[in-house]
């Protein structure tokens, strides 16, 4: 049997890669540094797979990924919904009460602030959660600490100061898998495409008209800029059900006529909560 | 006659600054390290007004406003229209040939990462445009230059080695002005409200059937994680018209009843392109 290789984002021990590893247990994993490389490397053929994030409960979309996908020819063939626990991690023997500043991403900091600031511990951004605690380990900071998973402290063998730090516990992110290949349907799926329509009074209004006509279920809808014309928007919508089902096929082909621009990313049987 | 006080996230020199100066060009005006410290200042009574970038013709959205706008209890009253054009900027008598990287702002950088390319500039992010001049000029760094405004090269004595390097040309940021006092109608006006509807199919689609059967223009929908429950929005909707307009009256009694959260955050005058 081939071994499937996925791209994520991140260092070892990112939550990207628990993600991955969720969906992929026995493939081998590619680390990039950027999600252009990780689009990269899937349209170059290097990988099979790739496994990046959408949006989170608290953050909201990640604007970077929407981009990449209107401009790639790969669809959208799973989902999944990662658990966000953050960690206080240190080196292993460092004295607690001697830490005076606490690294990790930007967001994850900004998930921890609360928590941060009754522990007096200065905030200082890095590029990825894992990342830092590989840092702090490497310059073998005892001052400080890193906010990263579990599996980050399991992996550097560092130890864990205090689990569960995040301020709002209700934090999750969500994973899209792309592929070059479609899903076939399940029974249990959803859809997500991008349309932009004319700068019309009515004309988002009319495209909604023919998801709701048709009792398909909206999940979620976001607008980006087209980056051409100033507040002109494609908007990215998902909805329940498979592309190959006879309503989405009307809608489709009914969309293709009422917008100025569609793409279906793909349908992919929905996530489950990890 | 009392000078009015606004504050504006940034240094001077910013392009919030820019925003600020042609709405409230005899004021006294307050640079402030972050956003929240801006909405502090405004709901304290430190300043009168205060003027928020809320969304990029680029990079989209400006979450951090998004999430603020809807805990205060100030009011929307103007929108101001700032375009935005970079400069690469050195110590005076610096050496082109010399400069190695260029530091500014992560979204500056970005809008003209093709340009920093082709010049074999390694871009360094910093915490602020403006910010960035100062720092070159402080440090006396000859091998390096500062993104950012002509004015912020004006008011720190640099020199500008060259104007207008975005790689997109079509570059402006949304300003919204708040304060305690909301704006009388003009003829030409703009209402904000935020809402959130029960998590059932079609009800997204049943508040905006309540602005399209009144022929009311929606120029902007955009959804916020409420942070509580995952996956449930709050969407925040621009429009034309003023909250005193029958219609818009008419709208929000209606909305009142149908959604599950609604906030008015406010009318104001449509604003001009600078």
């Amino acid at each position: 049997m081939v071994t499937q290789k996925v791209a994520f984002q991140g260092e070892p021990g990112a939550y990207g890669e628990m993600a991955t590893l969720s969906q992929f247990p026995k493939a081998e994993l590619l680390p990039a540094k950027s999600f252009q490389i990780v689009f990269q490397s899937l349209e170059s053929g290097a990988v099979d797979f790739a496994v990046i994030p959408i949006e989170n409960s608290i953050e909201g979309s990640v604007n970077e990924t929407y981009d990449l996908l209107l401009n790639t020819n790969m669809v959208v063939c799973g989902e999944v919904y990662q658990r966000i626990r953050h960690n206080l991690i240190i080196n292993p023997g460092a004295d607690n009460s001697k830490i005076k500043s606490a690294y990790s991403h930007p967001q994850a900091l900004a998930q921890c602030r609360v928590n941060l600031q009754k522990r007096n511990l200065e905030p200082i951004p890095t590029y990825d959660t894992a990342g830092a605690v590989k840092m702090i380990k490497e310059k073998k900071l005892n001052d400080a600490a890193a906010i990263a998973s579990k599996r980050a402290a399991d992996l550097y063998g560092m130890e864990i100061w205090e689990e569960n730090i995040e301020d709002k516990t209700n934090n999750y992110t969500r994973f899209l898998v792309i592929s070059k290949v479609q899903s076939e349907p399940t029974g249990n799926d959803g859809t997500s495409l991008i349309f932009s329509v004319k700068h019309v009074p009515g004309a988002l209004y009319g495209i909604l008209a023919e998801f709701a006509s048709r009792g398909i279920n909206l999940t979620k809808i976001e607008s980006r800029p087209t980056k051409e014309v100033p507040w002109e928007y494609y908007f990215y919508v998902d909805f329940d059900g498979h592309r190959n089902d006879k309503q989405i096929r009307d809608l489709i082909r009914v969309l293709k006529k009422k917008t100025m621009f569609i793409k279906v990313l793909g349908s992919y049987k929905r996530g489950e909560f990890h």
